[in-house]
């Protein structure tokens, strides 16, 4: 039976903005609750401990809000939950498996890069899930952590000296590595994608992981006839913090215009 | 009478340690206690409400661990409560109030250049301090938002073509407007000094807060009597979160090796 509770979305911040658009596109009638953690940002150099512990309170803020099931849109949770038992009283569907399994299908050479932030690579979540899938594959990882500090900052261009130069240092040790697929294993990387593929060159394929945790998640809704059949999904926005600087990162990531004031707040520790 | 409390240093991170380090240079005899915030750094990209509600719990902190006086190392801290009354029951110094003095002193032809994060630059803090020291000084000012990620990746060196053409993006303005004074407005900025320097030129003086800060405690404490006379100063560093990048981060901003088993967690939330 058509359900018509929202999907729901968390992240340390508006990154996973990118995830909720590749469900937009492909789900254009689910409705969608979305959590950024924007007071307690950014979630990949913290520790594990705290980590999970501000993932907990995540989640629980979206089964108060009665969401269908549950997307970490955030890299860096994903690493930290992919191998754990769902607890949760609906689905989980994290950022890592999907990317993995995609990566997998797209390789000719076996040979896997995979970038993220500081705890996703030393996580090596990516690495498990691809060799649990076909343990003749290499798979080579660089944290690039600048990646999220250009893109929140807009410097995004391809043509751009600085941006290449800085996406090319930490791409370079890879692209000499011969891998034939990226995994751009944090939500923020798509929004470079033009100038990682101008690095790495059109032959390497780049593994969109919410593109791939979208097609998953469309699959699952229809196998248990949980789509929603309304004609357009509505969509409600809440942060941990209020800045200046939303609407425009918001637009940039989601490729949609989000009013400031539409947005709510949430105090995340009270949860 | 001399006073043998230790001076408590709070930032929201570990960059408060360049302002420690100028203490330690000046001071060597007195003891320190540093707390860095960095289960939520950064403070810059927060509202204000947020920034407030944090450095009341960092104060606090460092008041249970019976300090005699109580530095705020962050610029963005200082920024907000720079024209707040003290209502501590101890001394308080911020970053603003001596770095704007000694650039006041400083200027030769009244242009000032004030560099920060985005909440400490749009605060308009050291502009305000300034113009109320000279009401005839023309200040000029940048968000410099990408260079506290770069210190923290290391990337700082002058010769670095990706570090010198970041930072020429956001200082060449400022060196257009013909400022000859620099106010390194962030406790991260010295350990980029060299580069800004190389892009501003010789000819302009830049300020160090931490400098500027060190030497009115110097003041302070002896025109009151409050200096420690023991032979050298005993060190305690606390942190709200525990990352495996903490010994390399502590070293290249305070120039001393602080190691990682003797720095303690603090739950900041709960103080």
């Amino acid at each position: 039976m058509p359900d018509k509770r929202p999907i729901g979305i968390f992240d340390s911040g508006l990154g996973g903005l990118t995830v909720m658009k590749e469900i937009v596109k492909l789900m254009p009638k689910e409705n969608i609750v979305y959590f950024g953690d924007t007071g307690r940002v950014p979630y990949g150099t913290r520790s594990r401990d705290i980590i999970h512990k501000y993932a907990l309170q995540d989640e629980k803020f979206l089964i108060n809000n009665d969401v269908k099931l549950i997307i970490a849109a955030c890299g860096t949770v994903s690493s930290i939950v992919a191998d754990l038992p769902n607890t949760l009283p609906v689905p989980f569907f994290e950022v890592i498996s999907y990317a993995a399994k995609m990566a997998v299908s797209a390789t000719r050479n076996k040979k896997i890069g995979v970038i993220g932030t500081s705890a996703t690579i030393s996580s090596e979540s990516h690495k498990k899930k691809i060799l649990e899938l076909d343990s003749n594959i290499e798979v080579f990882t660089s944290p690039c952590t600048l990646f999220v500090p250009f893109v929140e900052e807009g410097w995004i261009s391809a043509d751009d000296n600085v941006v290449l130069g800085m996406v090319s240092r930490y791409l370079e040790p890879l692209k000499q590595s011969g891998v034939d697929t990226l995994i751009l294993g944090c939500t923020h990387y798509p929004i470079l994608c033009d100038v990682i593929r101008k690095v790495m060159g059109d032959d390497v394929t780049l593994i969109n992981p919410g593109e791939a945790l979208a097609l998953a998640v469309k699959d699952y809704l229809e196998n248990n006839d949980l789509s929603n059949v309304e004609q357009k999904g509505n969509y409600e926005f809440f942060v941990s913090d209020k800045t200046a600087t939303f609407e425009k990162t918001a637009h940039m990531l989601l490729g949609e215009k989000v009013e400031y004031n539409k947005v709510k707040q949430v105090d995340i520790d009270k949860i």
